[in-house]
């Protein structure tokens, strides 16, 4: 029997390098994406086309009201997304609470009703912004409550976290979607990416994947609106 | 400067003493519902006037499509809640994947929104159906993996998920709730209950509730549909 796996798709570049990851692993992947409030629908709209065009299954879609729950430059409409600052050292107003907890608990619920042994999560802990939910010992810890949460758990069928990406940066992972054939083109990082998902250029998400695709040596088919 | 928690408020018996508990211990109080696609409106009602009448700040509710994934009786409506069956030993249709994993998650989030230092759960270990995310191990794993979450966490500020009714059976809860001069005639258990909040009296919920009030020699207030 192929065995399953829940991939997190964000329909950026590191979700779906971990999608070209879990696919070239032999996994049957389940995709699914968070309707959280995002202030646009580019990067939902990216992971149905990134997900059709590499899974068989049906593309999962959840939404949750975040936006509700405001304290995030993501989600409140109210706190604006700053420009890149290099010189910053503090978690930033992009951090959005409790975000990869909420992704990994409802992975957690799609992985036991479709039989997976796995999710896969794109988070890295190089490029990470400051947010406390990329590294690894948090990954660990929710693995652990994980296996105490579920039937499936408590049967004895231990669920695997698995975050291909959690040591490499944002070149690096280019170069591994690259060698597996991946095309970014698809890909909307951007915070401020408009309705034809073209990229701001300037925010932080922006800068670390410009900076990426320089280093890796790959030419960047991202589309941006400004450049700087 | 007074505390603050989040309590998870599902409208029931359970969540609604666990209230009357927080508010008993001194916290001014964050009432968080989860609409996750169950199959009545019911507790969701009772949840809003629950909060309205013993929290001063306002009622939030998240939605979540749970129903979307399915694999619950309670959120798929192709599987049929089940009677109260005295032989079931195994997890039951009704249990709902990864329920309380998401609803902490969630809660976290406006945890840290709010700057709440703890979150308040209604489980219990002794009428829990088999539900595996009502034991203390899984709650403290919780814990622990939420305090490496956060950016509050991050930042050495400890969160508490607090069970005061873990150990407690329902008669036990009934007797609490009712010591703090909680009206439990607004609360709804039944897994069936109709749009004008009557229970239906035979599934797993209302036979442990009227259970719960025999024992503990207090009058039910809850209007059932038919008796059993």
């Amino acid at each position: 029997m192929i065995k399953k796996c829940v991939v997190l798709l964000s329909g950026g570049l590191d979700s779906s390098t971990c999608l070209a990851v879990a696919n070239d692993a032999g996994f049957d992947c389940y995709t699914l994406s968070i309707d959280y409030g995002q202030r646009h629908l580019a990067e939902l709209n990216a992971s149905a086309a990134i997900a059709a065009s590499m899974s068989k299954n049906p593309h999962q879609v959840v939404q949750i009201n975040l936006d509700s729950i405001g304290g995030s430059a993501l989600t409140d409409h109210d706190i604006e997304v700053p420009d890149f600052d290099d010189a910053q050292n503090e978690i930033p107003v992009t951090y959005v609470p409790a975000r990869n907890t909420i992704f990994l608990s409802t992975a957690l619920a799609y992985a036991e009703v479709v039989g997976a042994e796995a999710i896969y999560i794109g988070v890295t802990a190089v490029d990470y912004s400051g947010y406390p939910d990329c590294r690894a010992e948090y990954i660990q810890a929710f693995e652990t409550m994980a296996n105490l949460a579920t039937k499936t758990g408590v049967e004895g069928n231990q669920l695997k976290i698995i975050t291909p990406l959690i040591d490499l940066d944002k070149a690096q992972i280019i170069k591994l979607g690259d060698s597996l054939g991946f095309d970014y083109s698809k890909t909307v990082s951007c915070y401020n990416a408009n309705a034809n998902g073209e990229a701001c250029g300037v925010c932080d998400s922006c800068h670390y994947r410009k900076k990426g695709f320089q280093e890796a040596g790959i030419t960047d088919p991202t589309r941006y609106t400004q450049s700087s």
